[in-house]
C-alpha cells in the first residue's frame, strides 16, 4: 500500500467507502473487501424508482460529475432523482492496487488481480440493492469506460436498467482503442522507476506518467483542439505550457498500479461476453431506452463505431455531442458541452420507459 | 559511427553516394561532407527539362518508390521522365548520426546537428544542378515528409518547379503533429540503452523502437484499418501478430539518432519561415501546378488541414486519396492505392505547367 494524498477528500470532495464484501472476479481470484467510493445526489423516493447511476472513466471520479454534470440547472438534476455515482474499481478511490490493505493487503500493488467491466458491474449492482434497497435504476449514465459500464448494465441486467446514456464510448473495445491503450500502458510498464509495479511512490514513476500524458495529449483531444489553440481558452499561453501545467500535473498525481488495473479493463471491455462473442444479440438483449452519444471530435471511440452499435439497439437513439475538444470534450470545460449534454440527457430522463 | 547492415544496398538494391560537399545548416553548424543517396530511373533529355524529383519520408528511402511508385506502368514513368529520388538527410542511406565517418566523424551520433527541411532541399538543389546538370525540374513529388520537402521546394524555388504533388503532408507542420512526434521521440530517448544517444548499436534500444512502433500503430493507421482487419490481407493472423511481425521489425532494424533527426525536421516544417510566418504569403509565392493529395483516412495529416493550404495556392487542386490504410497508405499495398496516385499523378504531369 502507498499513501497517495491525491486519493483523498481534499482533492475529491465527500464520498463514502461502502464495502460490498468479497468480489470474485471474472479473471479468477478475488478482492476479500470491495469498498466503493459512492458519492450521492438527492434523495431516494419512497418507491425507490428514481435513482440514476452514474459511472466513472479512466482516471476520473465522482467529482467532475459533481462539479460539472449535476446541480439543479442540469439534467441530473438532484431535485428530482436520487444520483448515485460509483467510483470504479482501480479508480484509487475505491478499491485499487495502491489502498490495498487491511483485509485487501494481499492483493496490494502488483499483486492486484484483474478485473473486468463486468466485475464492476457485480459489484454496483449488490452496492444499490444490498444497501439503497435499489433494484431497478431510472438510467444509468457515463462516459468513455463509464459508456462501457454502462452497456454492460444495459445487457447484463436488461430488466433493471429502464434508461441508459453511454457517452463517448462503446459496448465492445475496438482493436484500435486496444492499441491506443496499449501504448499508454507501455509508457508507464516501461519506466525503471516502476519496478514491475512494486515502486515505493508515483513519483518513482513521474516519467513514464508524463509520457502517458505525452500520448493523451496526441489522442484524447482533437487536431483541430490543438490547431485552434483552443487550450488560450483555458489560459495558457502555449500547447507546451498546456502539457505540462495540465496533462502532465493531471496524471502524474496519480497511482501508476492504479491506471493500469483500469486500462486492463478498458482495453477489454466486450458486452459480448454475454453472448459468446455474438454482439448483435448482445446489443439484442438491450431493453433500456438507450441514447447513444459519441462526441463528433473523438478520435479513439470515433462517431462511426458508436453509430454500428447504436443501430443495433432496439430502443435507441444517436444524438452526436459537439465538441472540438474530442474525447476529453467530456472534462466539459467547452462552454457549448454542458448545454448539449443537458438536451440529450433532459430528452432522455423526460421519455418514457 | 555505427555498423548497420540494414543501411546497405542489400536491403535498399542500386543507390549512389553522390556528395554535394559541407552543407551549412539553417540552426547552425555544418555537415562536413554531406553525401545524399540517390537512385535514378530512366534518362534525362538533351533540354533536361523531364527531371523529377521524388523525396522520401520518414523512415523511408528511394526503395518503396522503385518497388511500388515508378515503373512503365505508373505515372512516375522512366520512359518519359528522369525520375531521380534522393534519400533525406538522416534516412539512414544519405549522411545520417549512425553513419557520420571520415570527414564527417566530428558529427557522428549524439554529435549530429540540426538538420531541417530546408537544409535538405538545399542540398538536393545543388545536387541536381552541380552532378546533373538540372536547373528547373517537371515535377516534384513526395509523401508525408516528402511532402514537407516538395512544399519547400515549390516556395523556396518557384521558379524551379514546374509542378508539385505534395502527398499525405503539409506545409506547415501542424501543433498536433508535433506532439505525435514528440512521443514518438520521447519512446526512444526514454530507453535506458539509449544513453543520450551514445548507444552501441540500435539493438541497445529494441525496447524503446517498439514502443515507437506501437505508437505508429495507435497513428499510422485508421480505426477503420483495425476495425475491418485489413492486416488479414497482408497474411497476419491477429493485430498483435502484424504488430510483432511487420510493424516492430520494421522500425527496430533503423538507427535510434536517424530517426530523431528525421523526427526533428518533421517537427519543425514549416515553408512560412521564408515569409517571417506568414504562411498565406509563402503559398502564394507558389507558382507550380500543385495537386494536393491527402488520404482520406490519415490520423495526422487530415484532409481539412491539407484542404486549408490547398485553398491558398492559385494553381492547386484538391485529390483526396481513399484508402482505409490511413497515412501507411504510402506503403501501396492497398490495390487501390496506386490507382488512385497513377491517376492524379498522370493529370499533373500531363497537364501544362
Amino acid at each position: 500500500m502507498i499513501d497517495n494524498p491525491f486519493y483523498s477528500h481534499e482533492f475529491h470532495g465527500d464520498y463514502d467507502l461502502i464495502s460490498v464484501g468479497r468480489l470474485d472476479l471474472e479473471e479468477g481470484g478475488s478482492i476479500p473487501d470491495c469498498r466503493l467510493a459512492v458519492a450521492t445526489f438527492g434523495t431516494l423516493n419512497e418507491a425507490k424508482d428514481n435513482a440514476i447511476l452514474v459511472t466513472t472513466w479512466y482516471s476520473g471520479s465522482h467529482q467532475i460529475f459533481r462539479d460539472a454534470y449535476i446541480g439543479a440547472d442540469h439534467a441530473l438534476d438532484p431535485d428530482r432523482y436520487f444520483i448515485v455515482v460509483i467510483d470504479q474499481i482501480g479508480s484509487g478511490l475505491s478499491v485499487s492496487p495502491h489502498n490495498a490493505d487491511g483485509p485487501n493487503a494481499e492483493i496490494a500493488m502488483s499483486k492486484f488481480p484483474h478485473v473486468r467491466i463486468g466485475d464492476d458491474v457485480v459489484a454496483q449492482e449488490r452496492l444499490l440493492r444490498e444497501h439503497f434497497g435499489i433494484d431497478t435504476l431510472y438510467a444509468v449514465v457515463g462516459g468513455s469506460m463509464g459508456a462501457q459500464q454502462t452497456y454492460e448494465w444495459a445487457v447484463r441486467f436488461p430488466d433493471k436498467v429502464k434508461r441508459a446514456a453511454p457517452i463517448a464510448g462503446t459496448a465492445r473495445n475496438t482493436p484500435h482503442d486496444f492499441l491506443y491503450t496499449k501504448a499508454l500502458a507501455d509508457a508507464i510498464t516501461s519506466d525503471p522507476g516502476y519496478a514491475d509495479g512494486e515502486y515505493g511512490s508515483n513519483a518513482d514513476v513521474v516519467a513514464g506518467l508524463e509520457r502517458h500524458a505525452g500520448i493523451w495529449a496526441v489522442m484524447g483531444f482533437s487536431t483541430e483542439f490543438w490547431k485552434q489553440e483552443v487550450w488560450r481558452a483555458l489560459d495558457f499561453d502555449s500547447k507546451e505550457a498546456f502539457v505540462e501545467g495540465f496533462l502532465e500535473p493531471y496524471f502524474t498525481a496519480m497511482d501508476p498500479n492504479d491506471l493500469l488495473c483500469m486500462m486492463w479493463k478498458w482495453q477489454r471491455g466486450d458486452v459480448a461476453r454475454h453472448t459468446g462473442g455474438d454482439l448483435d444479440a448482445a446489443l439484442g438483449r438491450i431493453t433500456a431506452r438507450t441514447f447513444v452519444m459519441p462526441i463528433d471530435e473523438d478520435m479513439f471511440f470515433p462517431v462511426r463505431d458508436c453509430r454500428a452499435e447504436q443501430a443495433r439497439i432496439k430502443t435507441s437513439e444517436l444524438r452526436v455531442v459537439e465538441d472540438v475538444l474530442g474525447h476529453l470534450g467530456l472534462f466539459a470545460v467547452s462552454p457549448t458541452y454542458m448545454p448539449q449534454i443537458d438536451q440529450h440527457l433532459g430528452d432522455l430522463l423526460n421519455s418514457p420507459a
